[in-house]
């Protein structure tokens, strides 16, 4: 395993000072560096959160015996879970089995993922006419056990189950991942007779990843969760050094606050130049936004902190957000994912059309150009004073990506105690959740139907 | 064609005066946007800008034509080309034929799109690998002609042509979209006999959806092309009224830059409820940031401005982005795209488990989940302060897809004039293609590859 952070062009030798930190900018925060490291190692060590110590603490066997007993029955896993259920398992698939909609062809030997993340009905009935219900495994996953999305979804997947492989044989097909012993989703899974999985109570959604939220997927579509695990433990030995140069989360958390408080990037692209690092990027939208989004610190002040992740593709988006990445305001922070070695180099056929725009091109390859597109766009930024860091992962396989969601969530935890606020709650979405339930009329829930009628009554009136 | 626009939480009244508009503010901006009305208006009948008279202007028997000639020839259309001549297909694609990776099966009769629009080797491998040659309709598309990403693609897809129809037949399957008599892919397609369709000088990439770039594609995979450009036709019948309570556009681009100008929302979310629209999100966050993110404005004064668009898809994204929004920086505006009719209800089926979290939305339908979470979500932002608007569409099919794109560039380039920027160049990403090209040995760039040198020792030295 091996992924390198280079720093160069954050700082002011390459970036200028108004918008690089200066080398004594950068020193005078190692001591809040390694206060945010005892920190969270203390938190960690408490078993307050749980996401550090899940490389170690896997029952793998259990998974691997039942993805065994399945196995060759089924060519896709309809996985339902929205948010934290859904990200991790995306950004695996999107890694290692291949960025949508280009994914080689699923059969009972090689079967895809389809995530029902979201509650539109067109999208849910052209995801159920795309699958055989004979040949599908359920997949419900949420931590609460009530997440609104979720248990509507499954309502509707499970009637289709049972219609399409009758009552008595459905449950056999479902596997549930939620909380053991509490929440409606293991009371009907231990009624019905599911195979269950727990996330363990002290690792939240955004960072469950590689709880069987993230496993139980990846190995049902035959990804090595060994691996996943594996990588993330050599992640393990650098986050708990106090070492900057050697602690690669730390150093990248305390730049990344620095920037963002210090210089006023209030917004943090997250730009990989491969496609499947794509869906990489969005779970990292949700990990950064969710935990660092915060109205209130520890202490109880309002700070209304947060800075917005962004996410973007190359070389794709030089063609789409660069113009504004280059020449708008100087607003932004880059953080570029660079693949080292490509499973193919892609060769660019040799013969010449005759035309100077295609000739120079043939006979190269696609992994020396978006290589090259890479370095150019981290160059044209820095001549532009924007402030741009690259991780380069040396390939794109199970004990990278297992490494990077293990790296980026110790940065995110990082960063939590470097801001002081709590890195683990998400408060904000409460209220959103209980209008939803008021207008579903859900019980216990009709104070926010008035609420909401209150709201409509007073836009009314305008 | 029915579009609405819902501003009322965009204002003090509802959101308070800190970070809503006053009724005086809005209307000391009237004089802006009557002013900005008349110089795109202007700008527009002299044709230096063309995007407004697409609706009314296009062959579309020359497109059809061709489009009967091929029919049942083929089940996919591999797009070669990115930016603007990649993400308007997809918007379309997505909104009419279903949002990947669960749309309808692809079959001669219902031929899928394949959109090429990066050089990631793996990305490219495994879309070929998902294609029959016999059967695919390679579409290459590039307005300058000379894209790197695209011409390099080429050479790879008309070599697997060539290979897998062989040489002589491969050109009756290839498609230029580009410029009349400039570029290197115009003199290709007249020399190698492609058919070729060519995109108005006066509208740049980002604004071409609706010339054969949009058109091409669309047509091929089924969609009413006539209907995509009915509905935007209906828009110019607003959008050049004065009126801003009929003027949608205009009115949503000044209340879009006064909260933006301000009220410090440096940023916009695009945030559809809707699958079908998340490709249109991504479609208007390039148009979006390549128009009005400029380092300088009309008058040479060095601005460095831009909202950065971002974009959210309801309700996935309440579980990964919306506690930032509520709870994080007040510098965000929020454009919802809500949908009055959904193809289908989608209903929930009616069993109860025996389980609270799942009873309550037995027998109600999607249609009611989704539409609810739209609206308590704008509510939950509203009662914190944070400006949101809501277009709605009445559905989701071609007339009011195009009705959408119409309604969003003329937001656009007035938003350019209320800026006084150029919203139709985009000089900023010249310089990292020239330090491309320098590093793939292109002729006539040596002195960016020598600069590209000087920059890697720069760093070297640090």
């Amino acid at each position: 395993m091996k992924i390198t952070f280079d720093d160069k062009n954050y700082f002011a030798d390459m970036v200028g000072s108004t918008d690089g930190l200066s080398r004594k900018e950068f020193d005078s925060g190692s001591k809040a560096a390694a206060q945010a490291l005892k920190g969270f190692h203390k938190l960690s060590d408490d078993g307050v959160y749980g996401f550090a110590h899940l490389p170690f603490n896997q029952d793998l066997a259990g998974i691997q015996s039942l993805v065994a007993s399945l196995k060759g029955s089924f060519d896709s896993v309809c996985l339902v879970g929205i948010g934290g259920s859904a990200l991790g398992p995306w950004a695996v698939d999107c890694a290692l089995r291949g960025p949508h909609p280009v994914q080689a062809k699923h059969d009972a030997s090689n079967p895809r993922l389809v995530i029902l993340d979201n509650v539109d009905p067109m999208f849910l009935e052209a995801a159920l006419a795309s699958m055989n219900p004979k040949k599908t495994i359920v997949l419900v996953v949420t931590k609460s056990g009530s997440t609104a999305e979720t248990t509507s979804a499954f309502l509707l997947v499970y009637d289709w189950l049972k219609q399409g492989i009758g009552a008595k044989k459905a449950p056999s097909r479902v596997i549930a991942v939620t909380t053991e012993g509490k929440g409606d989703l293991d009371g009907l899974a231990k009624r019905e007779g599911f195979a269950t999985f727990y996330i363990p109570q002290n690792v939240g959604g955004r960072f469950s990843v590689l709880t069987p939220v993230g496993l139980v997927p990846a190995a049902l579509t035959g990804v090595d969760i060994g691996k996943l695990l594996k990588g993330a433990a050599a992640v393990n030995h650098l986050a708990w050094n106090g070492d900057l140069s050697v602690n690669l989360p730390l150093r990248s958390a305390l730049i990344h606050w620095l920037l963002w408080t210090k210089k006023g990037k209030t917004i943090q692209v997250a730009f990989p130049y491969s496609n499947r690092l794509w869906g990489m990027a969005f779970w990292f939208r949700q990990l950064w936004a969710e935990s660092l989004g915060k109205a209130k610190d520890r202490k109880g002040n309002v700070v209304h902190v947060g800075q917005t992740p962004v996410a973007a593709l190359g070389a794709t988006d030089q063609h789409s957000q660069v113009q504004l990445y280059i020449e708008g305001p100087n607003d932004k922070l880059f953080s570029i994912y660079r693949v080292n070695k490509f499973d193919t180099v892609g060769k660019i056929p040799p013969e010449k059309l005759g035309f100077e725009s295609f000739d120079y091109l043939a006979g190269q390859n696609f992994a020396k150009l978006i290589d090259a597109e890479c370095r150019a766009t981290a160059a044209a930024l820095t001549e532009n004073q924007r402030p741009n860091g690259t991780y380069t992962v040396d390939k794109v396989d199970a004990e990278h990506v297992g490494a990077l969601f293990q790296m980026l969530e110790f940065e995110t935890a990082f960063a939590g105690e470097l801001l002081d606020v709590d890195a683990f709650d998400q408060e904000g979405v409460e209220l959103g959740k209980k209008f939803t339930y008021g207008l579903m009329g859900r019980k216990g829930f009709k104070e926010y139907k008035t609420r909401m009628e209150q709201y409509e009554a007073k836009r009314k009136s305008l």
